[in-house]
């Protein structure tokens, strides 16, 4: 009777160990790289009991970047205390530890491709960068924000992903440096739409009063006044 | 003897038709939804003679996709007169006219999809932004740019596309703010980055110090002495 059971935990386990495996191959390669035959030798199996628990290649792609989107959105989950600035930070501190983990993985992912173009990717993309949103929505007390304050957060997902991809590309700039300068980043593209824009100067000011002066922002006035003088 | 010549004329001229007709239609559809049967039609020709001169659905959007890349890659050419911000600002307002002018047809390309996202389309769309990075790095005066500065060029890139197409949905800000915003928001990356290390200091400070009272980066700082107050 309890066959079965085993039987089904075993399968489940087969193809949790085998996402894990093609994560770890796509740490160091870009999936496109990567094929059916090494990830069965990396797991020890052969290739057709790979096709056993995924039906192709693309299946077990799909399973390997959901884990990875899952993961990844995990990330942006922050408790709602201390500074705003103190709390980004260990965000950015998060998502450039993934960026560092998954390397080829992630590159591939955020810029298309054979392997990693699908609809499916780009739909999990897309539900990453709202996870996202929503978490920095909610870390500014905002839940129903104007259009210029979602421009600004959205785009600014869009900075600090550009910003990850370009900085695995030889990471050249120590990764402590971009994770402090995105947080500083979101507040200075803040500042520039609040200096536009009456409503955005009413969000912004209370959030910037309520910061520590050993916070990231204002860290960045200091960093500025130095450089103005 | 003529024939051959005006035939070779006419078929390159009945190329360049289609080409100006597709991308009116990309303009108010995106290119997934328009048919060669719809390109034909407006075009005033059977659906075989289109075939004739182009021997697929995709080699006539790549070709569509070709001449509107060489457009926008054109529109980051700027003489070196005059101060940076308002250099800048000039190619803002060109580049967002652009955006405005092919609306669907600029977010499918960016965003990928079916009918966009083939190798060569990535190819042109990579294109365009080296175009872009190398006209901002040339404004800069630097040819040599160091890691911290091509990451905030092309980041800054990015964080433009991603402007210029959360804007395409809705339009609900003016576009004459976000183009001076796009502006400032470089000069705020820069700054930023300058922060954190002297050697973009060093290259941001003779910069700074050229821009007039009226430019967009005096208006930052009017700006953002009038919010902190």
């Amino acid at each position: 009777m309890s066959t079965g059971v085993r039987r089904r935990m075993g399968v489940e386990e087969r193809r949790q160990q085998l996402i894990g495996v093609a994560l770890e191959l796509f740490s160091r390669r870009s999936p496109d790289e990567v094929s059916i035959d090494e990830i069965a030798a990396a797991a020890g199996i052969s290739r057709p009991l790979v096709y056993h628990y995924f039906p192709g290649k693309l299946s077990l792609y799909e399973a390997a970047l959901k884990r990875a989107s899952e993961d990844l959105a995990s990330r942006f989950n922050e408790p709602h205390d201390g500074p705003l600035g103190a709390r980004l930070l260990r965000v950015m501190h998060r998502f450039f530890a993934f960026v560092d983990e998954h390397g080829p993985g992630f590159s591939a992912l955020m810029r298309g491709g054979p392997a990693v173009g699908s609809s499916t990717t780009n739909a999990l993309v897309d539900s990453v960068r709202q996870a996202a949103y929503e978490q920095i929505l909610s870390h500014l007390g905002v839940s129903d924000p104007p259009a210029r304050l979602e421009l600004v957060v959205r785009s600014w997902i869009s900075l600090a992903e550009s910003t990850a991809l370009i900085w695995l590309d030889g990471r050249r700039i120590p990764r402590e440096e971009l994770e402090s300068q995105l947080v500083q980043n979101l507040g200075a593209l803040l500042a520039v739409s609040a200096g536009h824009d009456e409503e955005m100067a009413v969000l912004l000011r209370p959030l910037l009063k309520q910061e520590p002066g050993d916070g990231p922002f204002a860290d960045l006035v200091t960093r500025l006044v130095a450089l103005a003088s």
